[in-house]
């Protein structure tokens, strides 16, 4: 089956990723699973986490992998449409994984592939296997998801993370705390879709009006070239910044989340703190991409 | 033993590798065949392809790829020789697979090399696994080679797909035609040579001169920079395009192949024909190079 | 355990690895060591003799590797730290193996992961793993150090590879000889603590000068970019020349190294002598590196 986005994906399909990750996570025999199956992993866009924990996932289930990290070294420079590109590699391989900045590139692929497409990123647009981390790693620190505030900053509008994992938290009874500059506030359809699925949705500007409410909070980075001037791009890095007088008003059960990399949005101090959550959420890809490659394989 | 040229190889050898690759086509457990054994993968060159169908067909096979897609992030930059990059990886390696931009560079590269060296492209010079996968894929359609009328069309003097396959289609009793340009016609001593061979060649200009008389059509790129002016290249470019119209003029039993990447010579409305069998070529580059590879290594 | 420096590694611990890579140097049949391990190769800076020789002998031994051989394509280039990117492939993987343009990465590296970590080159500071694989070359071909006359030359200031060697050899009771052009003459740090350690160095400025009393002659490569004027670099660069008439003067038990890429310090009409080790110095560094991944992961 295809991975394309959280939109088309239902609560069933999510829990039973959740749940296989789960033993994926307690032990590291498992090299049977995809025996001799191979892997296309097309990446056009720069990624290191994502490229290499599925890599990582598919030599731990005994598989391999084929691929490229940039477009560059390929036949994409001669001039080949990336219809073209998918339908070849997916002639040598038994899944592809794409990372791609067009919007609706993996849902392309996924048209002309024979066998399946994995997402891993297209543009601003979606993220499903991080979106299925993010969920693995809040459960596995706060259990249920029905209850539970939970607070993403930053780039809103054009960060790919912030919106695919509200839209898979509006399976459950969560109320949302949107925090982020007006420029970069989540897209008004976003949030009449999460409105309509019943959806407690907040927006507010600063971190302190919000976080001693949160029991999640999701920061993202903000980039330079979302704003017209270095003024107003500094004027707004200097303040998403999670410091220890921030993390002093947060709970005691709070967890503090990022999909990493991060520039200075977190302060290195923190990453000591038990509830700074960051590297864990890394390391949970694993588990959760493994248990996405098995389903995409072999259902 | 080592594959560097088509002019070299014999058709005993031809033979092998396309009976060896039937069987690898019908089954995927071959993953006993080279286990342990590690291929040295050097690609000066961009490809997509080749040196993904190497990587798979030595996965497949069970063993594994250490190497580079350009000549970036290797010592060559530092101001190393082929001679010593061959050398050194052959030290670590079973066997080395070479693409390079200079003619001659995989037979100098077998000189130097302790373990054997396949040619995956020297220029515009030859590139013999690319031919074995034509060779099949004729076969695998059309039955035996003689007979035949095959049309090679597009780049014939600076593409490296249509000399070596003209060659080794010379071992049977086949009818070529060449499609092309005046500037970019086949070289007059391999013309020569095949004459010599008792090969009838026939040279046009128009595809819609001979579509109807060929069994196979082999289109190949026709590139930008071959051409004085722009101008030039637009006119060319406009007559080797393959669409309805000329496929409508084909014979049933007829196929049309092209290497890949294309750009533009065969509209992706073409791609529904059963007759299309660029996919399908493409595929046959993991069975037949796992046949090159087994007997590169193991003879 | 980690692999950060010479300075800080025992001589047993050298003996251990010296004596397991003979096993791994017979044998190619160690598929079960590491079988199931992941290494993760984080190459900063362009290598293709280290890197190739970590992911040979770390499939050698059945595991695995994920990483990259650039910055480029990675998310150093989004911003991220040094620190932050070893931790995330730390999380994924089961050692890492790490090559740095800066001094000390790799020990920065090693205090902030939760896995072993090896060095592969921090600037020109250390190269531990090439140290190892240059004792390695001299055993094999000459029996015990005690008594061993090395004459190191080139660039010893900048270089990566005469200090560390130099310090592991201070273990023994060896002469050294430092052969360089003045601005690039080993530090005075170095040289007092070989002193302090009991090794007799000699400088000179020429090979002719020493060239009859070493058992071991250290090439390495004169870099352009370390001298103020092109006409001072070619002055030396014409000095530092292995050629029959060097040769011709050395001893018949003597060895030329080299840890290539070489440029032009060594004529290529002396790759057929005899006493010319560096083809198979470069292939020592399999069952060297298979002796220091499996020390790393295992103790």
């Amino acid at each position: 089956m295809n991975f394309i986005s959280m939109r088309s994906m239902g609560v069933e399909c999510i829990e039973e990723v959740l749940k296989r990750a789960k033993d994926f996570d307690k032990s590291v025999d498992f090299t049977n699973v995809l025996k001799n199956k191979i892997l296309g992993a097309l990446f056009f866009e720069p990624s290191t986490r994502t490229r290499f924990s599925f890599q990582t996932a598919m030599e731990r289930l005994g598989g391999s992998v084929v691929g490229f990290s940039s477009a560059e070294g390929t036949s994409i420079k001669k001039g080949e449409t990336l219809s073209d590109t998918v339908r070849i590699i997916a002639g040598y391989t038994d899944c592809i994984v794409l990372r791609h900045p067009k919007e609706g590139a993996a849902k392309l692929a996924s048209e002309v592939s024979p066998v399946p497409v994995i997402n891993a990123g297209d543009g601003s647009h979606d993220h499903p296997t991080q979106t299925l981390l993010d969920l693995y790693t809040i459960r596995k620190n706060l259990g249920e998801f029905d209850g539970l505030r939970i607070g993403i900053c930053g780039d809103l509008r054009y960060g790919r993370t912030g919106r695919p994992l509200s839209i898979a938290l509006s399976h459950w009874n969560v109320k949302l705390y949107y925090i982020s500059p007006p420029q970069l506030s989540m897209d008004r359809g976003t949030v009449r879709f999460l409105k309509e699925r019943g959806v407690d949705v907040t927006e507010v500007m600063r971190i302190e009006d919000v976080i001693k409410e949160l029991d999640v909070l999701y920061m993202t980075r903000i980039q330079r070239e979302r704003f017209p001037t270095e003024e107003e791009y500094l004027k707004f890095k200097g303040v998403y910044v999670i410091n220890r007088d921030i993390m002093k008003m947060a709970k005691q059960e709070f967890i503090l989340m990022h999909p990493l990399p991060r520039v200075d949005e977190i302060e290195s101090e923190i990453d000591q703190d038990p509830r700074a959550k960051y590297f864990e959420q890394a390391r949970n890809g694993i588990p959760v991409r493994m248990a996405i490659l098995e389903k995409a394989i072999k259902e």
